[in-house]
């Protein structure tokens, strides 16, 4: 199993990134292409020393930072390390791609360069978030699509629901529609049409509504909802988190006895904090594209990268990919799934 | 002053209702009266002991519970504690109303009884979130409208300012529009379309897009979203809260170290719980309507109707109904914010 790996995406890289991948793929028996500006990737490599085989470096002279405007800067460095990573997807000279760079980029070199599933209307990005209960959430649609249409939910509750069962190993995975109400006649247009279309679906574990309150508390395996809705979600977690555990820190500091309290704790808290830590869970699929692709965060050490490349490994090694073909063909034209909006655009 | 207080609405009524009500009385030179099965309340007042004057007793025979749909049990209760309620205050024996019960059932008694200030279109939920920064931020809507307008969210951003300026004394507040990205590209229509109409309001401190992420940090005074969005937000914020903070209390309880650790410090996170905790926030105003509504939390206890009843206050005391009425005829009918829809319902 070969992973091409954009040794240039993310706020550590190219330095975290290579470390990562390079342990990668001593401990899981895979190997990696590192895509990048081949001379900072070969300083990486020579300053990590001893390099395991089965790391092989591709060159790539551009690099798409955060900060441009996504479509336009892909279209325009045709050398970047995004676009050649991707291109090799799609040549079959790698099984699938993992990058911590720019999400709009991502995004577009998946649509362009590998395409949607037949019958995927909308690819989607999905971000899997700690849980009280301990077992992450697969939430999606986190902003690859707004304005959406019932049909791409429903699309995207059978794409998770393949990927939790297959990658997470999740029994019967039950997926949630996420609304403010659980009552059938509560929510938005889009909920309401989306609910009896969800039920339809054969063989989905739909549980039916489920309110964000109960998504971090880990209520369901899936939590489908439109791009914009996700990514409020997702980012009002983070500002929450983010707020709390940074008022924790300054409560556990706010005196003498407080903070020997803080340091007889801290252990514990950090355990705790690494729960909740995006570095464990690694990276993210962009679920409905032909070939496996990866997205880990922005801020992604060598750990997430790591941890990330035993998602990717999981996932090709699971037939995912097939899966995912098989239930997107059952759902059918027939129930008005066939569109491919995204592969004619 | 004399406000109406639903002494049968939320999970510990009448009881703590009546506590915090004649407690108000007592302390903010208000009249209270309180609304209810008139046996239930005259016990609690009798449990109570001495009584200030200025607390009067309006029986209302019945209750509509958070588990009935709310527009129906509102015609069918003719004499709920709500509709007395809200009624007293329609008819000006009381200058504000102030209720735990269920949110549906207020906002129909709301359009119903009191109406929409002449010009608004919409009347909006609003939560006053706590942040990092200390001073609350004021989020709506939180779930009165779903697929709303642009005109909506301009109206409720008036609002809101006008809020924040005259009961929470901001000067100049701050008005972000919950987006997903901060470009002007990003969002989705109705972001993209609200965006324009926000800059062209004289007067408005709107300071453009906040990402949800920035607003439990406090990075606006008012965030303003479609009430399926804000309702997102809120419920993620609950949600995410409520798993954190029983992470950390299980942390502190994971071994005789990091116990002896957790108790330490209790004072000092107690001291931080408090500073997101409901109970000191009190009381939400229900915005747009004629008169002055207010929400308290459904759990709350004494201590939040007291609070709420300080808001009602100020509100009251502050001139904020006349604000709200001269900033809404400002944005004037030419925009297109003439039409009543609420009011023809």
């Amino acid at each position: 199993m070969k992973v091409a790996v954009d040794a240039m995406g993310g706020d550590h890289a190219p330095g975290e990134i290579i470390q990562g991948a390079v342990e990668a793929a001593r401990d899981f028996g895979i190997e990696v292409i590192l895509v990048g500006a081949e001379p900072a990737v070969q300083a990486e490599l020579k300053r990590l020393g001893k390099i395991p085989p089965g790391v092989h470096v591709q060159p790539a002279s551009e690099v798409i930072s955060t900060h441009e405007e996504p479509a336009m800067a892909f279209r325009r460095k045709k050398d970047s390390s995004i676009a050649v990573a991707y291109r090799l997807v799609r040549d079959g000279q790698a099984d699938a791609v993992l990058s911590a760079g720019s999400t709009g980029a991502l995004l577009v070199a998946g649509k362009v360069l590998l395409r949607a599933i037949p019958g995927v209307q909308r690819p989607a990005l999905v971000a899997p978030l700690p849980t009280r209960a301990g077992k992450p959430v697969l939430l999606l649609d986190v902003g690859a699509n707004v304005d959406s249409r019932p049909e791409h939910l429903v699309q995207w509750a059978v794409m998770a629901s393949v990927y939790a069962e297959t990658v997470w190993r999740r029994n019967r995975p039950s997926v949630g529609l996420v609304n403010i109400g659980t009552e059938d006649e509560k929510g938005n247009a889009l909920t309401r049409a989306t609910l009896p279309l969800l039920r339809q679906v054969p063989g989905l574990n739909f549980t039916g509504y489920v309110e964000p309150r109960d998504v971090p508390l880990g209520a369901v395996d899936v939590a489908v909802a439109d791009g914009f809705v996700g990514n409020v979600m997702l980012k009002t977690f983070e500002g929450v988190a983010s707020a709390l555990f940074g008022m924790v820190r300054e409560a556990l500091k706010s005196g003498p006895v407080a903070s020997l309290g803080g340091l007889l704790a801290k252990g514990a808290l950090r355990q705790m904090a690494q729960r909740v830590d995006y570095a464990e869970v690694g990276a993210a699929p962009l679920l409905g594209l032909r070939h496996p692709a990866f997205k880990s965060h922005g801020s992604s050490k060598a750990r997430a990268i790591y941890s990330g490349l035993r998602v990717v490994r999981e996932f090709v090694g699971n037939q995912t990919m097939s899966q995912l073909h098989t239930q997107i063909a059952r759902l059918g034209p027939a129930a008005g799934y066939g569109e491919d909006i995204v592969n004619n655009e």
